[in-house]
């Protein structure tokens, strides 16, 4: 509290102003970030900007939010943004900076977790979209967090509607149940998983996402990374987190408490929603352009098990998470170049659990890495692969 | 938290004892709550027990819990209970004794009044059961709650839903969304309801309680009631409460808030439920008896809009709660007459709710009406409802 007061500016209006910086501020979830900002612009200032390759995006909102620090990966751009006067800074600089409140980490893949880590450690509140800094590095980020007094505050729409579900409770919870919509290939067999392309698998009934976490949720492997995620948020085993199908993504996910009572948050599907809420907490603002549900228009929401056997990267991912140690990070990088593998058309769809799996099996794993062994046992899963996609003739 | 920390014993196992007095414990909620009682022989001590006419089972009561006071409405009783050594007392007076921490006030109708308000006169932690109390005299009963930092728990499975769902947020909820399990006759044309029963109507589909409120919620009048509760209970105007039908009864109610997030509440439909956790709140206590909702076998949740013309209760309620003064008085009344008279096969099924809208219309409002003046409303109302149900040769 001591902290967050000092870091806050009181403006003119008797409003609190939260200073953001939102590291991938040009991918699906920078950008829903910058419409909440712009709502709320009494309540909200971005200080600093990150982005990899989409300058012309980048120096859109550099000239919109005229933000004191950027990052970009793309070399050619410093000619393109050289006169915007902002200050470059790297991705942890930005993380850490004395003039930063919250960091909204919305970089995708392993690139999160090293911004991720400087700003735990500089006790910041890190509003966390990117799901690979806790599935590789949980066990470090959630200790560095309390001992340096930071907030993780959740932004997927499951982890923030279990985090709503607890505000407050004075117990642990019982069981979490994390539900998925079960991706567009819902009730498919494995037969008609083989001959998906791109396109199919790039269209999510409910979601509105990038690129890699829509293939993740059309494999069921973005459930088993939250599976992970919520371990390591919630501290709660893995035998107490249970996965239910809800097609309809209304009920985001719930909380069963110790008397068999059961809290769950629902919205409609929009993640402009637990962005605003991870911004705004413990309070709620009120956002027109956020659609409500309509009661009137919803005759049921329906339920299911999920189906290990046909999307068995649900099932790798929770073993990798309950096994622990570096196989996490392994299952992360394995399915990172797979998922590439198979956007660039170079694998189909199904290999994406097999590649996934072959590099697992290979893997020897170590029990509480460092830092420095969790990067190594990426970079090696990386390369392993793509050796075994090549061997198998995969691509 | 000065006051309830006075009031309670620290046992000799480090535990806290909640001393209760159960008012109505022959009664369906009554004899639930000495279930729960009876799962936490350690927690929970009984101190006072009321009950109207079952003496039989009352002299059972005192025999298990062995309470130091107690009320009965049958003076034939006396001879029956003199044994006992127990003091007789007045429902106010248990409702309000220094040596009682929690008042469960589970009797029916009007007669839960006034011990109810003798009880938050008291500062007692009031958990209610009984919704008379709150549609009749909400104004008086909320107010004298907040002046002598009394607690209401509300007992209801909707209210609680609620409570549960607003507990420890910063901010007002939006809107109450007041889930209705439809009844038995949920989806009946008017026509349909004309030869309805006396047993039909005792069969809920998913609630096992008292006949009273049994036939209300085959009436909708239950739900009507509760709108009204719930508008005293969480200070919330009528026009921002609504009823959704869910036959499950498995969603207990939702809230939503300023930014179109709602949280809900679901269980197994288990009154014991909600009357455990107004006798353990804060804290939630876990009950092995207490069966839990398994998801392997729910498939699906439904919803629908109520049908106000199909069941008038609910609009002349919500209509009486809207107008307020001595109407909702006049509507409690005037159904506990027209339930009794149907119960007692001498009126119809559907005549209930012309009974309770004649009686209505026939009435001369008090706006502001003190105590007496409900009381005079309520002695009217049943006079007026007899007379009429008379005239008409209902009965």
């Amino acid at each position: 509290m001591q902290f967050s007061l000092r870091c806050q500016i009181i403006c003119g209006m008797g409003n609190i102003i939260e200073r953001l910086a939102v590291l991938g501020s040009t991918g699906s979830i920078g950008q829903q970030t910058l419409e909440v900002v712009r709502a709320f612009p009494h309540r909200f200032h971005v200080v600093g900007l990150a982005a990899g390759k989409n300058i012309n995006l980048l120096a859109q909102q550099i000239n919109e939010f005229k933000p004191r620090f950027i990052y970009y990966q793309n070399d050619e751009a410093q000619a393109h943004l050289a006169h915007t006067g902002c200050e470059f800074l790297s991705l942890e600089e930005i993380a850490s900076h004395s003039e930063v409140d919250t960091i909204v980490i919305a970089t995708s893949g392993k690139l999160g977790l090293s911004p991720t880590l400087a700003a735990v450690k500089a006790g910041k509140k890190v509003a966390l979209a990117n799901k690979e800094s806790l599935v590789m590095a949980g066990e470090i980020i959630t200790g560095e967090a309390k001992l340096n007094a930071a907030q993780i505050l959740p932004v997927d729409s499951e982890h923030s509607a279990i985090w709503q579900c607890l505000n407050n409770e004075p117990q642990k919870a019982a069981q979490i149940i994390l539900t998925a919509s079960g991706g567009p290939f819902y009730g498919y067999s494995s037969a008609q998983l083989k001959g998906i392309t791109v396109e199919q698998a790039l269209k999510h009934p409910s979601w509105r996402m990038g690129r890699k976490v829509t293939i993740d949720s059309a494999t069921l492997m973005n459930k088993g990374l939250e599976v992970i995620e919520a371990h390591w948020l919630f501290n709660m085993p893995y035998d107490n987190i249970r996965i239910v199908i809800h097609p309809q993504s209304i009920v985001h996910s719930m909380v069963e408490f110790i008397d068999g009572s059961i809290k769950a948050q629902l919205s409609y599907p929009d993640m402009r929603l637990p962005i605003q809420y991870a911004l705004s907490y413990p309070e709620r603002l009120p956002n027109p352009q956020l659609p409500r549900l309509d009661w009137r228009n919803i005759d049921k929401l329906t339920f299911d098990q999920p189906d290990l056997d046909t999307f068995p990267c649900l099932k790798l991912a929770i073993e990798a998470g309950r096994k622990g140690g570096t196989y996490p990070t392994v299952l992360c990088a394995a399915d990172e170049v797979a998922v590439e593998l198979f956007l660039a058309q170079r694998i189909k769809f199904v290999d994406i659990a097999n590649l996934v799996e072959q590099t697992l099996e290979q893997h020897q794993v170590i029990t509480y890495p460092s830092l420095e062994e969790i990067m190594a046992a990426d970079a090696w899963a990386r390369q392993k692969a793509l050796q075994l996609a090549s061997r198998d003739n995969l691509c």
